[in-house]
Protein backbone atom coordinates (compact mmCIF):
# COMPACT_ATOMS: atom_id res chain seq x y z
CA UNK A 1 0.00 0.00 0.00
CA UNK A 2 0.98 3.24 -0.66
CA UNK A 3 2.51 5.84 1.87
CA UNK A 4 -0.75 7.97 1.09
CA UNK A 5 -2.93 4.99 2.64
CA UNK A 6 -2.06 3.77 5.90
CA UNK A 7 -3.65 0.41 6.55
CA UNK A 8 -5.34 -0.50 10.14
CA UNK A 9 -6.38 -3.99 9.54
CA UNK A 10 -6.85 -6.54 6.80
CA UNK A 11 -8.72 -9.68 7.18
CA UNK A 12 -8.73 -12.86 4.56
CA UNK A 13 -12.73 -13.12 3.81
CA UNK A 14 -14.14 -15.06 0.80
CA UNK A 15 -11.12 -15.70 -0.86
CA UNK A 16 -10.67 -11.78 -1.06
CA UNK A 17 -9.35 -9.33 1.55
CA UNK A 18 -10.89 -6.77 3.65
CA UNK A 19 -9.00 -4.05 4.22
CA UNK A 20 -9.93 -0.69 6.94
CA UNK A 21 -7.47 2.20 6.23
CA UNK A 22 -6.58 5.81 6.82
CA UNK A 23 -5.45 8.75 4.67
CA UNK A 24 -4.61 12.47 5.52
CA UNK A 25 -7.56 13.69 3.33
CA UNK A 26 -7.02 17.03 1.50
CA UNK A 27 -10.69 17.77 1.51
CA UNK A 28 -11.70 17.29 4.89
CA UNK A 29 -8.26 18.36 6.21
CA UNK A 30 -7.98 15.49 8.70
CA UNK A 31 -7.54 12.01 8.68
CA UNK A 32 -10.41 9.51 7.06
CA UNK A 33 -10.98 6.42 7.65
CA UNK A 34 -12.61 3.88 4.98
CA UNK A 35 -12.59 0.22 4.37
CA UNK A 36 -12.48 -1.97 1.07
CA UNK A 37 -13.45 -5.44 0.24
CA UNK A 38 -11.51 -6.45 -2.64
CA UNK A 39 -12.71 -9.94 -4.48
CA UNK A 40 -10.42 -12.64 -5.56
CA UNK A 41 -10.62 -11.87 -9.10
CA UNK A 42 -9.07 -8.17 -8.22
CA UNK A 43 -5.62 -10.15 -8.46
CA UNK A 44 -5.92 -10.81 -12.31
CA UNK A 45 -6.70 -7.00 -12.80
CA UNK A 46 -9.39 -4.11 -12.24
CA UNK A 47 -12.94 -5.01 -10.70
CA UNK A 48 -15.94 -2.76 -10.86
CA UNK A 49 -16.60 -1.57 -7.32
CA UNK A 50 -19.99 -0.39 -5.29
CA UNK A 51 -20.26 2.46 -3.01
CA UNK A 52 -21.64 1.88 -0.19
CA UNK A 53 -22.96 5.32 2.28
CA UNK A 54 -23.62 4.44 5.62
CA UNK A 55 -26.45 5.70 7.83
CA UNK A 56 -26.48 8.38 11.15
CA UNK A 57 -24.49 6.75 13.81
CA UNK A 58 -22.26 4.20 11.53
CA UNK A 59 -18.61 4.65 10.45
CA UNK A 60 -16.75 2.43 8.23
CA UNK A 61 -16.98 -0.80 10.00
CA UNK A 62 -20.79 -0.73 9.85
CA UNK A 63 -21.41 -2.51 6.28
CA UNK A 64 -18.65 -4.88 6.46
CA UNK A 65 -19.77 -6.15 9.77
CA UNK A 66 -23.36 -6.51 9.19
CA UNK A 67 -24.36 -6.50 5.54
CA UNK A 68 -23.39 -9.47 4.48
CA UNK A 69 -22.24 -8.18 1.54
CA UNK A 70 -18.73 -9.71 0.86
CA UNK A 71 -19.83 -13.28 -0.45
CA UNK A 72 -22.12 -11.60 -3.05
CA UNK A 73 -19.04 -9.28 -4.14
CA UNK A 74 -16.79 -12.50 -4.04
CA UNK A 75 -19.24 -14.37 -6.20
CA UNK A 76 -19.59 -11.51 -9.06
CA UNK A 77 -15.91 -10.21 -8.51
CA UNK A 78 -17.34 -6.76 -7.27
CA UNK A 79 -15.53 -4.72 -4.96
CA UNK A 80 -17.12 -2.83 -2.56
CA UNK A 81 -16.06 0.53 -0.60
CA UNK A 82 -17.80 1.92 2.59
CA UNK A 83 -15.95 5.79 3.40
CA UNK A 84 -16.79 6.65 7.34
CA UNK A 85 -19.68 8.64 8.04
CA UNK A 86 -18.49 12.40 8.87
CA UNK A 87 -15.07 13.57 10.22
CA UNK A 88 -13.86 12.65 13.94
CA UNK A 89 -11.65 14.60 15.93
CA UNK A 90 -12.58 17.93 14.41
CA UNK A 91 -13.02 19.75 17.52
CA UNK A 92 -15.87 21.52 16.34
CA UNK A 93 -17.63 22.79 19.65
CA UNK A 94 -20.64 20.59 20.22
CA UNK A 95 -19.88 17.71 17.33
CA UNK A 96 -20.66 15.36 19.17
CA UNK A 97 -23.81 16.37 21.26
CA UNK A 98 -26.13 15.34 18.75
CA UNK A 99 -26.74 11.35 16.92
CA UNK A 100 -28.03 12.89 14.02
CA UNK A 101 -25.80 15.82 13.35
CA UNK A 102 -22.25 16.78 13.32
CA UNK A 103 -20.21 13.35 14.32
CA UNK A 104 -21.34 10.41 12.13
CA UNK A 105 -24.28 12.36 10.53
CA UNK A 106 -22.64 14.25 7.63
CA UNK A 107 -24.89 13.95 5.50
CA UNK A 108 -22.57 13.58 2.42
CA UNK A 109 -22.52 17.05 1.32
CA UNK A 110 -19.95 20.23 1.34
CA UNK A 111 -20.90 22.76 4.44
CA UNK A 112 -21.57 26.26 3.21
CA UNK A 113 -22.00 27.13 7.43
CA UNK A 114 -19.23 28.62 9.71
CA UNK A 115 -18.52 26.31 11.74
CA UNK A 116 -18.90 23.48 9.76
CA UNK A 117 -17.60 24.52 6.42
CA UNK A 118 -13.71 23.57 7.24
CA UNK A 119 -14.25 20.06 7.82
CA UNK A 120 -17.71 18.94 6.86
CA UNK A 121 -16.54 18.14 3.24
CA UNK A 122 -17.89 14.80 2.59
CA UNK A 123 -18.81 15.30 -1.06
CA UNK A 124 -15.62 16.64 -1.99
CA UNK A 125 -13.92 13.84 -0.16
CA UNK A 126 -15.88 10.84 -1.89
CA UNK A 127 -15.95 12.12 -5.32
CA UNK A 128 -12.97 14.13 -6.19
CA UNK A 129 -10.80 12.62 -3.98
CA UNK A 130 -11.23 9.27 -2.32
CA UNK A 131 -12.45 7.64 -5.30
CA UNK A 132 -9.85 9.07 -7.31
CA UNK A 133 -7.14 7.91 -4.81
CA UNK A 134 -8.97 4.21 -4.79
CA UNK A 135 -8.70 4.02 -8.48
CA UNK A 136 -5.07 4.94 -8.43
CA UNK A 137 -3.68 2.78 -5.45
CA UNK A 138 -6.45 -0.18 -5.76
CA UNK A 139 -7.28 -2.55 -8.90
CA UNK A 140 -10.60 -1.35 -9.02
CA UNK A 141 -12.37 0.20 -12.40
CA UNK A 142 -13.62 3.84 -11.64
CA UNK A 143 -15.41 3.74 -14.97
CA UNK A 144 -17.59 0.87 -13.61
CA UNK A 145 -18.79 2.22 -10.33
CA UNK A 146 -22.34 1.78 -8.53
CA UNK A 147 -23.25 3.58 -5.44
CA UNK A 148 -26.12 2.54 -2.79
CA UNK A 149 -26.35 3.25 0.94
CA UNK A 150 -28.90 2.88 3.89
CA UNK A 151 -31.06 5.71 5.57
CA UNK A 152 -28.76 8.88 5.58
CA UNK A 153 -26.61 6.74 3.33
CA UNK A 154 -29.83 6.71 1.21
CA UNK A 155 -30.33 10.29 0.55
CA UNK A 156 -26.37 10.49 0.01
CA UNK A 157 -26.65 7.49 -3.17
CA UNK A 158 -29.14 9.01 -4.56
CA UNK A 159 -27.84 12.56 -4.15
CA UNK A 160 -24.10 12.37 -5.17
CA UNK A 161 -25.27 10.09 -8.24
CA UNK A 162 -27.78 12.79 -9.20
CA UNK A 163 -25.23 15.60 -8.83
CA UNK A 164 -22.59 13.96 -10.41
CA UNK A 165 -23.81 12.84 -13.91
CA UNK A 166 -21.50 9.73 -15.48
CA UNK A 167 -19.64 8.97 -11.98
CA UNK A 168 -21.91 6.03 -11.12
CA UNK A 169 -23.40 3.46 -13.72
CA UNK A 170 -25.68 2.14 -11.31
CA UNK A 171 -28.17 3.57 -8.20
CA UNK A 172 -29.65 1.51 -5.26
CA UNK A 173 -31.03 2.49 -1.73
CA UNK A 174 -31.97 0.85 1.35
CA UNK A 175 -34.59 2.86 3.27
CA UNK A 176 -33.50 6.40 1.63
CA UNK A 177 -34.18 9.78 3.29
CA UNK A 178 -35.53 10.71 0.40
CA UNK A 179 -36.83 13.70 1.04
CA UNK A 180 -34.65 15.84 3.53
CA UNK A 181 -36.10 19.36 3.16
CA UNK A 182 -38.97 17.69 4.63
CA UNK A 183 -38.21 15.64 7.60
CA UNK A 184 -36.44 16.27 10.58
CA UNK A 185 -33.73 14.97 10.21
CA UNK A 186 -33.51 16.87 6.89
CA UNK A 187 -33.78 20.03 8.21
CA UNK A 188 -32.06 19.59 11.15
CA UNK A 189 -28.84 18.85 8.79
CA UNK A 190 -29.69 21.20 6.06
CA UNK A 191 -30.26 24.02 8.47
CA UNK A 192 -26.73 23.47 9.64
CA UNK A 193 -24.85 22.40 7.51
CA UNK A 194 -26.52 24.82 4.85
CA UNK A 195 -28.08 28.12 6.32
CA UNK A 196 -31.19 28.94 6.34
CA UNK A 197 -32.06 29.44 2.82
CA UNK A 198 -34.19 26.46 2.01
CA UNK A 199 -33.95 27.17 -1.73
CA UNK A 200 -30.00 26.09 -1.61
CA UNK A 201 -31.37 22.81 0.13
CA UNK A 202 -33.25 21.58 -2.64
CA UNK A 203 -29.59 20.92 -4.79
CA UNK A 204 -29.33 18.12 -2.06
CA UNK A 205 -33.12 16.67 -1.97
CA UNK A 206 -33.14 13.33 -4.08
CA UNK A 207 -37.03 13.83 -4.85
CA UNK A 208 -36.55 17.67 -5.91
CA UNK A 209 -33.24 16.82 -7.88
CA UNK A 210 -35.30 14.24 -9.51
CA UNK A 211 -37.95 16.16 -10.47
CA UNK A 212 -35.73 18.60 -12.10
CA UNK A 213 -34.15 15.55 -14.72
CA UNK A 214 -34.84 16.61 -18.44
CA UNK A 215 -34.15 12.76 -19.04
CA UNK A 216 -34.07 9.87 -16.77
CA UNK A 217 -30.45 9.89 -15.62
CA UNK A 218 -30.73 5.51 -14.60
CA UNK A 219 -32.52 4.54 -17.79
CA UNK A 220 -32.14 0.87 -16.53
CA UNK A 221 -34.06 1.50 -13.13
CA UNK A 222 -33.28 2.60 -9.53
CA UNK A 223 -34.11 0.05 -7.25
CA UNK A 224 -35.35 0.66 -3.11
CA UNK A 225 -36.44 -1.58 -0.60
CA UNK A 226 -38.25 -0.06 2.23
CA UNK A 227 -39.61 -2.18 5.31
CA UNK A 228 -43.16 -1.34 6.49
CA UNK A 229 -42.22 -1.81 10.39
CA UNK A 230 -39.46 0.70 9.73
CA UNK A 231 -40.32 3.65 12.71
CA UNK A 232 -39.05 5.79 10.69
CA UNK A 233 -41.12 5.60 7.85
CA UNK A 234 -43.79 7.97 8.15
CA UNK A 235 -41.67 11.14 9.53
CA UNK A 236 -38.14 10.90 8.20
CA UNK A 237 -37.96 8.56 4.92
CA UNK A 238 -40.85 9.59 2.28
CA UNK A 239 -40.41 7.71 -0.22
CA UNK A 240 -43.80 8.79 -1.96
CA UNK A 241 -41.34 11.57 -3.07
CA UNK A 242 -39.37 10.16 -4.29
CA UNK A 243 -41.91 7.46 -6.50
CA UNK A 244 -43.50 10.46 -7.74
CA UNK A 245 -40.76 12.59 -8.65
CA UNK A 246 -39.03 9.34 -10.47
CA UNK A 247 -42.88 9.40 -12.16
CA UNK A 248 -42.59 12.69 -13.43
CA UNK A 249 -38.77 12.63 -14.76
CA UNK A 250 -39.81 9.16 -16.66
CA UNK A 251 -37.08 7.73 -14.28
CA UNK A 252 -37.83 3.86 -14.07
CA UNK A 253 -37.73 3.34 -10.30
CA UNK A 254 -38.28 -0.20 -8.71
CA UNK A 255 -39.65 0.33 -4.67
CA UNK A 256 -40.29 -2.65 -3.06
CA UNK A 257 -42.41 -2.32 0.41
CA UNK A 258 -41.63 -4.89 2.79
CA UNK A 259 -44.50 -5.90 5.33
CA UNK A 260 -43.11 -6.33 8.48
CA UNK A 261 -39.07 -5.40 7.70
CA UNK A 262 -37.82 -2.57 9.83
CA UNK A 263 -35.10 0.30 9.39
CA UNK A 264 -31.82 -2.48 10.59
CA UNK A 265 -29.31 -4.54 9.07
CA UNK A 266 -31.50 -7.60 9.46
CA UNK A 267 -33.65 -6.26 6.69
CA UNK A 268 -30.90 -5.16 4.30
CA UNK A 269 -28.51 -8.29 4.75
CA UNK A 270 -32.05 -10.00 3.75
CA UNK A 271 -32.02 -8.26 0.44
CA UNK A 272 -28.06 -7.32 -0.40
CA UNK A 273 -28.26 -9.88 -2.57
CA UNK A 274 -30.68 -8.29 -5.09
CA UNK A 275 -29.22 -5.19 -4.86
CA UNK A 276 -25.83 -6.41 -5.98
CA UNK A 277 -27.20 -8.65 -8.63
CA UNK A 278 -29.16 -5.36 -9.49
CA UNK A 279 -25.41 -3.02 -9.84
CA UNK A 280 -23.73 -6.47 -11.17
CA UNK A 281 -26.03 -6.20 -14.24
CA UNK A 282 -25.75 -3.33 -15.40
CA UNK A 283 -21.49 -2.49 -13.75
CA UNK A 284 -20.48 -5.88 -15.67
CA UNK A 285 -22.55 -5.61 -19.25
CA UNK B 1 -44.16 -14.88 24.48
CA UNK B 2 -44.22 -16.54 27.78
CA UNK B 3 -43.65 -14.35 30.99
CA UNK B 4 -40.71 -16.40 31.52
CA UNK B 5 -38.75 -14.45 28.68
CA UNK B 6 -38.50 -10.83 28.05
CA UNK B 7 -38.29 -9.89 24.31
CA UNK B 8 -35.55 -7.27 24.17
CA UNK B 9 -36.26 -6.77 20.21
CA UNK B 10 -37.07 -8.47 17.27
CA UNK B 11 -36.39 -8.40 13.28
CA UNK B 12 -38.07 -9.47 10.56
CA UNK B 13 -34.67 -11.54 8.81
CA UNK B 14 -35.07 -13.45 5.88
CA UNK B 15 -38.45 -13.93 6.37
CA UNK B 16 -38.02 -15.61 9.27
CA UNK B 17 -37.62 -13.66 12.89
CA UNK B 18 -34.38 -12.66 14.88
CA UNK B 19 -35.11 -12.33 18.26
CA UNK B 20 -33.17 -10.58 21.73
CA UNK B 21 -34.35 -12.36 25.18
CA UNK B 22 -34.07 -12.27 28.49
CA UNK B 23 -34.74 -14.42 31.36
CA UNK B 24 -34.20 -14.84 34.81
CA UNK B 25 -32.22 -17.76 35.37
CA UNK B 26 -32.80 -20.18 37.84
CA UNK B 27 -29.18 -21.52 37.50
CA UNK B 28 -27.12 -18.67 37.23
CA UNK B 29 -29.14 -16.50 39.33
CA UNK B 30 -29.40 -13.60 37.54
CA UNK B 31 -31.11 -12.30 34.18
CA UNK B 32 -29.33 -13.39 31.23
CA UNK B 33 -29.53 -13.14 27.53
CA UNK B 34 -30.02 -14.93 24.53
CA UNK B 35 -30.98 -14.58 21.17
CA UNK B 36 -32.86 -17.10 18.73
CA UNK B 37 -33.39 -16.73 15.21
CA UNK B 38 -36.75 -18.83 13.94
CA UNK B 39 -36.68 -19.56 10.02
CA UNK B 40 -39.71 -19.28 7.88
CA UNK B 41 -40.59 -22.82 8.26
CA UNK B 42 -41.00 -22.76 12.20
CA UNK B 43 -44.61 -21.00 11.69
CA UNK B 44 -45.58 -24.86 10.30
CA UNK B 45 -44.23 -26.60 12.97
CA UNK B 46 -40.87 -27.41 15.20
CA UNK B 47 -37.66 -27.30 13.43
CA UNK B 48 -34.41 -28.16 14.33
CA UNK B 49 -32.08 -25.71 16.06
CA UNK B 50 -28.08 -25.05 16.28
CA UNK B 51 -26.26 -23.42 19.25
CA UNK B 52 -23.85 -21.38 18.96
CA UNK B 53 -21.20 -20.66 21.40
CA UNK B 54 -18.97 -17.44 21.00
CA UNK B 55 -15.54 -16.52 22.04
CA UNK B 56 -14.15 -14.42 24.63
CA UNK B 57 -15.67 -10.68 25.16
CA UNK B 58 -18.50 -11.57 22.51
CA UNK B 59 -21.89 -11.83 23.64
CA UNK B 60 -25.36 -13.31 22.33
CA UNK B 61 -25.83 -10.80 20.21
CA UNK B 62 -22.16 -11.31 18.03
CA UNK B 63 -23.02 -14.05 15.84
CA UNK B 64 -26.04 -12.48 14.91
CA UNK B 65 -24.57 -9.53 13.73
CA UNK B 66 -21.67 -11.24 12.14
CA UNK B 67 -21.56 -14.54 10.86
CA UNK B 68 -24.18 -14.53 8.07
CA UNK B 69 -25.69 -17.74 9.13
CA UNK B 70 -28.99 -16.78 8.87
CA UNK B 71 -29.54 -16.49 5.06
CA UNK B 72 -28.67 -20.28 5.55
CA UNK B 73 -30.42 -21.08 8.25
CA UNK B 74 -33.83 -19.60 6.26
CA UNK B 75 -32.61 -22.00 3.54
CA UNK B 76 -32.25 -25.00 5.42
CA UNK B 77 -34.71 -24.65 8.10
CA UNK B 78 -32.91 -24.53 11.09
CA UNK B 79 -33.52 -22.20 14.35
CA UNK B 80 -30.15 -20.85 15.82
CA UNK B 81 -29.51 -20.12 19.43
CA UNK B 82 -27.16 -18.16 20.85
CA UNK B 83 -26.53 -17.41 24.75
CA UNK B 84 -24.59 -14.72 26.16
CA UNK B 85 -21.42 -15.76 27.02
CA UNK B 86 -21.02 -15.18 31.22
CA UNK B 87 -23.53 -13.76 34.02
CA UNK B 88 -23.51 -9.86 34.01
CA UNK B 89 -23.60 -7.35 36.98
CA UNK B 90 -22.98 -10.35 39.44
CA UNK B 91 -20.81 -7.61 40.85
CA UNK B 92 -18.35 -10.40 41.98
CA UNK B 93 -15.34 -7.99 42.46
CA UNK B 94 -12.96 -8.27 39.68
CA UNK B 95 -15.24 -9.63 37.55
CA UNK B 96 -14.69 -7.49 34.61
CA UNK B 97 -10.80 -6.76 34.91
CA UNK B 98 -9.58 -9.55 32.79
CA UNK B 99 -10.82 -9.98 29.02
CA UNK B 100 -10.31 -13.32 29.16
CA UNK B 101 -11.86 -14.10 32.93
CA UNK B 102 -15.02 -12.95 34.52
CA UNK B 103 -17.55 -11.31 32.41
CA UNK B 104 -17.35 -12.28 28.79
CA UNK B 105 -15.11 -14.94 29.67
CA UNK B 106 -17.35 -17.99 30.89
CA UNK B 107 -16.03 -21.28 29.24
CA UNK B 108 -19.03 -22.64 29.44
CA UNK B 109 -18.59 -24.77 32.48
CA UNK B 110 -19.87 -24.50 36.04
CA UNK B 111 -17.35 -23.18 38.42
CA UNK B 112 -16.51 -24.86 41.73
CA UNK B 113 -14.44 -21.86 43.60
CA UNK B 114 -15.53 -19.33 45.13
CA UNK B 115 -16.38 -16.28 44.46
CA UNK B 116 -17.23 -17.59 41.05
CA UNK B 117 -19.38 -20.79 42.61
CA UNK B 118 -22.27 -18.97 42.71
CA UNK B 119 -23.06 -17.53 39.36
CA UNK B 120 -20.62 -18.93 37.21
CA UNK B 121 -22.83 -21.54 36.21
CA UNK B 122 -22.91 -21.88 32.15
CA UNK B 123 -23.00 -25.83 31.76
CA UNK B 124 -25.68 -26.54 33.17
CA UNK B 125 -27.38 -22.58 32.13
CA UNK B 126 -26.98 -23.81 28.64
CA UNK B 127 -27.75 -27.56 28.98
CA UNK B 128 -29.96 -27.86 31.62
CA UNK B 129 -32.31 -25.01 31.79
CA UNK B 130 -32.18 -23.05 28.69
CA UNK B 131 -32.35 -25.53 26.09
CA UNK B 132 -35.44 -27.03 27.81
CA UNK B 133 -37.42 -23.42 28.25
CA UNK B 134 -36.53 -22.56 24.62
CA UNK B 135 -38.20 -26.51 23.56
CA UNK B 136 -41.27 -24.89 25.71
CA UNK B 137 -42.09 -21.84 24.16
CA UNK B 138 -40.29 -21.70 21.23
CA UNK B 139 -40.98 -23.98 17.85
CA UNK B 140 -37.32 -25.61 18.33
CA UNK B 141 -37.48 -29.91 18.12
CA UNK B 142 -34.98 -30.89 21.02
CA UNK B 143 -34.58 -33.96 19.67
CA UNK B 144 -32.82 -32.40 16.65
CA UNK B 145 -30.05 -29.87 17.60
CA UNK B 146 -26.75 -29.81 16.71
CA UNK B 147 -23.78 -27.60 18.26
CA UNK B 148 -20.95 -25.32 17.24
CA UNK B 149 -18.69 -22.19 18.60
CA UNK B 150 -15.81 -20.28 18.15
CA UNK B 151 -12.68 -20.04 19.99
CA UNK B 152 -14.02 -20.12 23.59
CA UNK B 153 -17.19 -21.13 22.09
CA UNK B 154 -15.30 -23.95 19.87
CA UNK B 155 -14.05 -25.14 23.40
CA UNK B 156 -17.73 -24.90 24.78
CA UNK B 157 -19.46 -27.04 21.64
CA UNK B 158 -16.83 -29.78 21.69
CA UNK B 159 -16.67 -30.24 25.53
CA UNK B 160 -20.41 -29.90 26.32
CA UNK B 161 -21.31 -32.13 23.54
CA UNK B 162 -18.63 -34.64 24.89
CA UNK B 163 -19.71 -34.20 28.58
CA UNK B 164 -23.65 -34.77 27.27
CA UNK B 165 -23.66 -37.59 25.25
CA UNK B 166 -26.94 -37.55 23.28
CA UNK B 167 -27.64 -34.13 23.98
CA UNK B 168 -26.35 -32.54 20.81
CA UNK B 169 -26.46 -34.66 17.71
CA UNK B 170 -24.03 -32.83 15.27
CA UNK B 171 -20.91 -30.95 16.11
CA UNK B 172 -18.63 -28.30 14.46
CA UNK B 173 -16.11 -25.15 15.55
CA UNK B 174 -14.29 -22.73 14.07
CA UNK B 175 -10.75 -22.09 15.69
CA UNK B 176 -11.91 -23.72 19.20
CA UNK B 177 -9.54 -23.57 22.24
CA UNK B 178 -8.76 -27.51 21.59
CA UNK B 179 -6.95 -28.78 24.80
CA UNK B 180 -7.53 -25.98 27.38
CA UNK B 181 -5.33 -27.68 30.01
CA UNK B 182 -1.95 -26.70 27.99
CA UNK B 183 -3.13 -23.17 26.95
CA UNK B 184 -2.91 -19.85 28.96
CA UNK B 185 -6.43 -19.00 28.31
CA UNK B 186 -7.53 -22.21 29.62
CA UNK B 187 -4.81 -22.32 32.51
CA UNK B 188 -5.81 -18.80 33.49
CA UNK B 189 -9.92 -19.87 33.79
CA UNK B 190 -9.72 -23.19 35.03
CA UNK B 191 -7.46 -22.33 37.68
CA UNK B 192 -9.71 -19.54 38.67
CA UNK B 193 -13.14 -21.68 37.80
CA UNK B 194 -12.61 -25.10 39.10
CA UNK B 195 -9.12 -24.63 41.15
CA UNK B 196 -5.51 -26.05 41.48
CA UNK B 197 -6.27 -29.72 41.58
CA UNK B 198 -5.51 -30.04 37.62
CA UNK B 199 -7.08 -33.19 37.37
CA UNK B 200 -10.66 -31.53 37.47
CA UNK B 201 -9.63 -29.95 35.08
CA UNK B 202 -9.19 -32.88 32.39
CA UNK B 203 -13.43 -32.95 32.53
CA UNK B 204 -13.15 -29.83 30.89
CA UNK B 205 -10.92 -30.25 27.81
CA UNK B 206 -11.61 -31.15 24.79
CA UNK B 207 -8.49 -33.64 23.60
CA UNK B 208 -8.64 -34.97 27.14
CA UNK B 209 -12.34 -35.92 26.87
CA UNK B 210 -12.01 -37.20 23.37
CA UNK B 211 -8.83 -39.37 24.38
CA UNK B 212 -11.09 -40.87 26.82
CA UNK B 213 -13.66 -42.04 24.77
CA UNK B 214 -14.70 -45.77 23.99
CA UNK B 215 -16.31 -45.12 20.85
CA UNK B 216 -16.51 -42.24 18.15
CA UNK B 217 -19.53 -40.13 19.76
CA UNK B 218 -20.03 -38.47 16.26
CA UNK B 219 -19.61 -41.13 14.21
CA UNK B 220 -21.31 -38.86 11.01
CA UNK B 221 -18.03 -36.43 11.84
CA UNK B 222 -17.15 -33.09 13.47
CA UNK B 223 -16.08 -30.07 11.89
CA UNK B 224 -13.16 -27.76 12.14
CA UNK B 225 -12.11 -25.00 10.41
CA UNK B 226 -8.97 -23.51 11.61
CA UNK B 227 -7.07 -20.42 9.82
CA UNK B 228 -3.25 -20.58 9.66
CA UNK B 229 -2.50 -16.40 10.09
CA UNK B 230 -4.72 -16.51 13.50
CA UNK B 231 -2.41 -14.86 15.65
CA UNK B 232 -4.28 -17.40 18.57
CA UNK B 233 -2.80 -20.34 16.69
CA UNK B 234 0.23 -21.28 17.98
CA UNK B 235 -0.11 -20.27 21.98
CA UNK B 236 -3.70 -21.28 22.53
CA UNK B 237 -5.60 -23.31 20.39
CA UNK B 238 -3.40 -26.62 19.62
CA UNK B 239 -5.79 -28.33 16.90
CA UNK B 240 -3.05 -30.90 16.80
CA UNK B 241 -3.77 -31.81 20.10
CA UNK B 242 -7.59 -32.79 18.85
CA UNK B 243 -6.81 -34.03 15.89
CA UNK B 244 -4.39 -37.02 17.66
CA UNK B 245 -7.52 -37.50 20.26
CA UNK B 246 -9.71 -37.75 17.48
CA UNK B 247 -7.37 -40.41 15.75
CA UNK B 248 -6.81 -42.44 18.81
CA UNK B 249 -10.75 -42.60 19.69
CA UNK B 250 -11.42 -43.63 15.87
CA UNK B 251 -13.60 -40.54 15.50
CA UNK B 252 -14.09 -39.17 11.94
CA UNK B 253 -12.66 -35.50 11.88
CA UNK B 254 -12.18 -33.10 9.14
CA UNK B 255 -9.63 -30.10 9.96
CA UNK B 256 -9.46 -27.95 7.07
CA UNK B 257 -6.44 -25.53 7.67
CA UNK B 258 -7.19 -22.20 5.87
CA UNK B 259 -3.67 -20.24 4.64
CA UNK B 260 -4.44 -16.27 5.02
CA UNK B 261 -7.17 -16.37 7.24
CA UNK B 262 -7.17 -15.02 10.96
CA UNK B 263 -9.47 -15.54 13.98
CA UNK B 264 -12.32 -12.84 13.26
CA UNK B 265 -15.43 -13.16 11.81
CA UNK B 266 -14.49 -12.23 8.31
CA UNK B 267 -13.04 -16.09 8.56
CA UNK B 268 -15.78 -17.16 10.08
CA UNK B 269 -18.39 -16.07 7.46
CA UNK B 270 -16.37 -17.39 4.79
CA UNK B 271 -17.04 -20.66 5.83
CA UNK B 272 -20.07 -20.30 8.17
CA UNK B 273 -22.20 -22.10 4.53
CA UNK B 274 -20.07 -25.62 5.00
CA UNK B 275 -20.73 -25.72 9.04
CA UNK B 276 -24.66 -25.28 8.35
CA UNK B 277 -24.52 -27.53 5.74
CA UNK B 278 -22.46 -30.27 8.19
CA UNK B 279 -25.41 -30.09 10.95
CA UNK B 280 -28.37 -30.02 7.91
CA UNK B 281 -27.14 -33.12 6.76
CA UNK B 282 -27.13 -34.38 10.06
CA UNK B 283 -30.13 -33.16 11.93
CA UNK B 284 -32.65 -33.29 8.58
CA UNK B 285 -31.83 -37.25 7.70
Amino acid sequence: MSSDIKTLSDHRCFGGTQGFFEHASREIGLPMRFSVYLPPQAVQGPVPALVYLAGLTCNEETFMVKAGAQRLAAERGLALIAPDTSPRDARVPGESDNWDFGVGAGFYLDATQSPWATHWRMESWIVNELLPLLGHHFPIDLHRVGIFGHSMGGHGALTLALRHPGRFRSLSAFAPICAPTECPWGEKAFGGYLGPDRAAWLAHDASALMQSQTAPPYPEGILVDQGLADNFLAEQLHPHRLEAACRAAGQPLTLRRHKGYNHGYYFIQTFMADHVAHHAAILQR
